[in-house]
């Protein structure tokens, strides 16, 4: 049986054995207990509650009888049907359990008991020895350290939480916290949307956060997937498959511990800026992942993702009985990148028609503290009725003379209707309660502030433009040389890892097509004299020595040579400068390089990052760029369109269209930089680091020098 | 009589004419009404209900009775006491019944009225005709077109909002949006905190944001004030006021209309950036107002200012039961600027000594799922013990064993006798209800995302440091010669509005103290090389035009002129350079100016904006000034303390210290600068826009030099 899901063109393999966790044939409950106090019975009560229809068993050694059906003592007396067993014994018995439900044919099991990794290595121990067990069967485990999972439709409930369990819904929630699960069915019931599954994935001894994403997006009662994720165990194959699920369904993730990450030794400024969280920022841009920055954001959004039709435009209007929250959502709507539409003539004189005079019936329509259910609904008509408009927020406080349920009451057959989104900002709490209650059964949604409505519209805008864009494949680029650059870093292997010569350097990127200016060693000063003669002036001098990656911080560089005596002297004054400055540097000698003219500078760099492999960064160059913290981060190799989205996010990259009466310059030229840097980290993970800045970007047609390079192998 | 309120060593007087807004003998309301649909009737229903002790008096010219009152057919027939009439009668007959009122000796009135400005011409003139009423008799009004306000422990209400009105409470909602209000109420009801007061301005005829902030400072229920603001009509006085109010209790503001401002004409990079955004920001720093971006969090965080002691420093413990939202919280603490709390290890052993063994000891304190109220208790109490921990956020999702409220029971009393802030985020909704009205009960803020409990936490800590600063008044510096600028400005005033000539720019700032590189203005070629040669090389070249503003765009700037040959070949190609470009601009000469060596470059500049005067703005200067943003703004004239802040805000500050090879650079020669541009800014109101770009800054000790300048007079 080998069961697919075609998303996106792909066809992503949802794993076979994966099968019974989400529609099991029988359930056995291993360490059940009659004490109601105890987790054991909360797992018993919770399958049992929700309806699961398949066979449910009770084990544990002691026997007896929970709920009316019997507990048997062993697995192994569980009667047919049985695919799925949720496991809660203490964890040095877990792996004889294991074993237990290997040989009585149970291929799944979801280890809900605690004690493992988390505790130290004892508990690491064991989980090797359920990897064993498991491998020996072929046996699949979610967990351990987990609370396990439902699904409402199913239905099927192998958690210990609390009940009630979520209203049944389209949003799915995966999650590496098993403590915040109960918060969400809470914060569910309590913002009135349902949850389709929750998965909690624990230690992720075997299961992980992919493999669930690619099963949870295949059924059918999912509309959003909600993520929770700590990190992720395999960077690309989650982009890959990500990527393949969010273009048919939206994918939210709050990625946590950011500040976590602590600080790792780096040695140039990309590996400085690129922390774990802009490769997971680059990775679900990539992915088309919405990345929420708070809870709250993940399921305000996730709402708003499942029950809104798409909008076509970044044109919204705002209806309202009350100027000054209508303000408020402006502010936030402009803030977000939306726009507050321009009414068609005939729809300002519609609405003037029948609103008072104090009225504004320009965008945002105030109809004033008196308006009517009825005006409600008529003011909406008309603005869903104009092409200007794409989307609408209703926002209203408690009305001073009706009721916001005659409100929500009048309006909802109106957004029922309407191919466009609206959403409702219902402020206040306790006297809007009707209307909430309203909105909800509607599946209208609602919020209780303006600006969460303007930030969950801007989020819609967004996805909706994220599926206009034809997805673009990175390309090759033409005229790289792997096998030269290949032969380049065998010629270097020998050399203890750290810095790359500069001339080795310069040869990768040339392999790749990315133009270097002349450059050659020198020895003595009369050499450098002669190279310089050779390659024309001006030229710059650079201290060789693979022990000062900050060449110009300890004043190894001199630039604007002009002439050979020029040079000679420039050449004594480095050697001498670095006799004092670094004497325990190994100086291979001094580098003349012809100088490129002026022009625009950039940072193009790259990393391997350890999660998501080569990462690239572009931005404002210099010494200053962790300073100017002008850069923006993207997955390496990328395609042409990303390489354009970084300079659109950046002032570097802007600039280069020219400003003021810096002239443009030859943005094509960096294009191409970015890509093919991009492809050489891509194809070389050996380089741990590669970094040119600046890139001297000349006019246009001119072209762009890596004017100074560095480069470092793992 | 004269009441003061002593606020911070100042005196603010509040206006004795205000008193009977918030302490009246007697109301009389003035368009009842007997229809329960009609506003009129709710006034009278929620005075009455309100259990206002003073007087109540109903007008009608239909007479009758009213809640079993008389209602009496005009003002005039009122018996005393009263000092405060409330009037909602169609607007045209306002002007009359104010006279009325006047006539009476009502000297205190609130116009809940619209159909006023808001409408047009014909309501600004019924506004006027208000106006020249009050002028006649010194009668003080509250809008028109406002909701009116309320006292929750006078108690008195002068509103028409549905019932019920807010809970008794220590924050005070002072707004310009009436709208708003009866959503400010529900919220209030919602999320368990009372309002002291609540004043609805309206239209803002006579009384105003800033006097009604003084007159609610001094209320004794009111511990801490939240302003919507769309704006302010004395940005100044609203500035010293608030200044005086925020150092004795918390002033938070929600400032709308941010993106509604649209575009002005400006001609200086300053002018370009400080926009209306911009100067509120640096007035509401001046001020100690705590600035909030949405609705949400300014009452999140009002909640927290009023019930929380002030935390101590910035470590702050997480005691959970849940790891993943305890990572979030971390995560959102340190993006706040606060810190994790290093435990002493004597707290680390004792709560190893009873929580399990998996548990996380270290801070956050995970306690795992199974925690007790009483480990809870026990936990929270070790941390408070515990010196470096100056605040603690309880972090609990609905635990699986206990009831949320259990935990709040248990923990409660720790928290009301702890000196240290504690913040609890119960995670959940409906299942953790309980436990949040015990919170709520016992003053405890509570909030359902670990997010938002950071973020307040964070404010929180943002006060302590702001009580902790010693304040700094702006002190003049010395050697400034006002009337020498005065002399100079006099000489030029026949010239039309618009940019000043170079040489007179550079007068104004020697006479403020502010070095300039030597500069002269020479007609021709031969004299321009005789000026330089009197100078001493190399120099620059700039054509002199008071219709060229950027003068390098146009090519009419020469740089490094190292003798008199190339000076003169230079005066000629600007000048045939500026018939082809600028043929319209008239030519008054070129100057020769002294270079001055290379050093770090800074923008500094002024503009007066229209609300708060005399703004400074500092930052990285050059061409990319808006496209790089690195700039911040003072109001001026500023305090030394404050242009230190404007340095360690930007990066072009904080790089004056030295980055990398950057040397640091003269940063006492750049607060100089600035404080001395400050003060001419504001002793000149007639200089629209002064900007110095780039202030150049040598090396320590070097001092700082205006290499270009440019100013507009208004």
């Amino acid at each position: 049986m080998l069961i697919c899901c075609k998303l996106s063109g792909m066809t992503l393999q949802i794993e076979p054995s994966l099968f019974p966790f989400f529609k099991p044939q029988g359930v056995a409950i291993i360490g059940v207990s009659q004490n109601p106090t105890k987790l054991g019975f909360g797992l018993a009560r919770n399958l049992l509650q929700s309806g699961y229809s398949g066979a449910i068993h009770f084990v544990n050694p002691n026997g007896g009888v929970l709920f009316e059906r019997p507990v048997y003592p062993g697995i192994v007396h569980v009667p047919d049907p049985v695919d799925l067993a949720v496991v809660l014994v203490p964890a040095p018995q877990v792996p004889g359990v294991l074993a237990e439900c290997g040989e009585r044919g149970i291929l799944s099991v979801i280890i809900a008991s605690g004690g493992f990794r988390e505790t130290g290595p004892a508990g690491a121990a064991l989980e090797d020895a359920c990897l064993h067990v498991a491998g020996h069967y072929g046996m699949r485990l979610i967990g351990p350290n987990c609370i396990g999972l439902l699904d409402t439709h199913l239905p099927l409930d192998t958690t210990f939480l609390p009940p009630p369990g979520p209203p049944p819904g389209d949003v799915a929630f995966i999650s590496h916290s098993g403590a915040i699960c109960a918060a969400v069915i809470d914060w569910a019931r309590g913002q009135g949307f349902g949850l389709s599954r929750l998965v909690s994935l624990g230690n992720q001894l075997d299961v992980r956060e992919t493999d669930v994403l690619v099963s949870v997006a295949a059924d059918p009662h999912t509309r959003v997937i909600t993520l929770y994720l700590e990190g992720v165990s395999d960077g690309r194959r989650f982009v890959r498959a990500a990527t393949a699920v969010a273009r048919e369904k939206p994918v939210l993730a709050l990625k946590v511990g950011r500040f976590a990450s602590g600080q790792r030794a780096v040695a140039s400024h990309t590996g400085a800026l690129a922390g774990s969280e802009s490769a997971f920022g680059a990775a679900f841009r990539r992915a088309g992942v919405v990345r929420a920055e708070t809870s709250e954001e993940l399921f305000d959004w996730a709402r708003t993702l499942a029950w809104c039709p798409l909008p076509k435009g970044p044109n919204v209007a705002i209806l309202t009985n009350a100027g000054g929250p209508a303000v408020t959502a402006a502010d936030a709507l402009e803030s977000h990148g939306l726009k507050l539409a321009e009414l068609q003539p005939q729809t300002i004189a519609r609405l003037a028609e029948f609103l008072p005079a104090a009225a504004a019936v320009n965008n945002p329509v105030d109809m004033l503290a008196g308006a009517s259910p009825q005006e409600f609904n008529r003011a909406l008509r008309l603005l869903l009725d104009d092409e200007q408009v794409d989307s609408v927020i209703v926002i209203f406080p408690p009305p001073p003379l009706y009721t916001a349920g005659g409100v929500a009451r009048a309006i909802i057959p109106t957004i029922y209707a309407a191919r466009k989104p609206v959403l409702a900002a219902v402020l206040g709490e306790r006297m809007i309660q009707e209307a909430v209650e309203y909105f909800r059964a509607a599946r209208v949604v609602e919020y209780r502030f303006p600006e969460r409505a303007a930030a969950a519209l801007a989020v819609l805008w967004q996805r909706a433009q994220y599926l206009a864009a034809i997805p673009e494949k990175p390309q090759r680029p033409v005229n790289v040389h792997p096998s030269t650059a290949q032969a380049t870093l065998l010629r270097v292997r020998g050399l203890a890892p750290g810095f790359l010569p500069s001339e080795v350097v310069n040869e990768l990127l040339a392999a790749y097509g990315i133009p270097t200016p002349p450059i050659a060693l020198a020895q003595t000063a009369v050499a450098a004299a002669e190279l310089a003669d050779g390659m024309g002036y001006p030229v710059a001098l650079k201290v060789a020595s693979a022990d000062i990656p900050h060449k110009s911080d300890v004043g190894g560089v001199r630039l604007n040579l002009f002439n050979g005596a020029q040079v000679q002297q420039a050449f004594v004054a480095i050697m001498t400068q670095m006799e004092t400055a670094v004497p325990q540097a190994r100086i291979e000698g001094i580098y003349v390089q012809r100088m490129i003219p002026q022009g625009q500078e950039v940072i193009i760099g790259a990393v391997q990052d350890p999660q998501f492999g080569p990462l690239v960064m572009f931005g404002s160059g210099g010494v200053e760029v962790e300073g100017l913290k002008d850069v923006d981060f993207c997955l390496a190799p990328l395609a042409r369109a990303e390489a354009e989205e970084m300079l659109a996010r950046t002032w570097a990259g802007r600039k280069l269209k020219g400003f003021r009466n810096i002239p443009a310059a030859d943005r094509e030229a960096v294009i191409e930089a970015i890509l093919r840097l991009g492809q050489l980290a891509a194809d070389f993970p050996q380089l741990q680091e590669i970094e040119i800045n600046p890139l001297r970007v000349l006019e246009q047609g001119q072209g762009a020098f890596a004017v100074d390079a560095r480069a470092r192998v793992g």
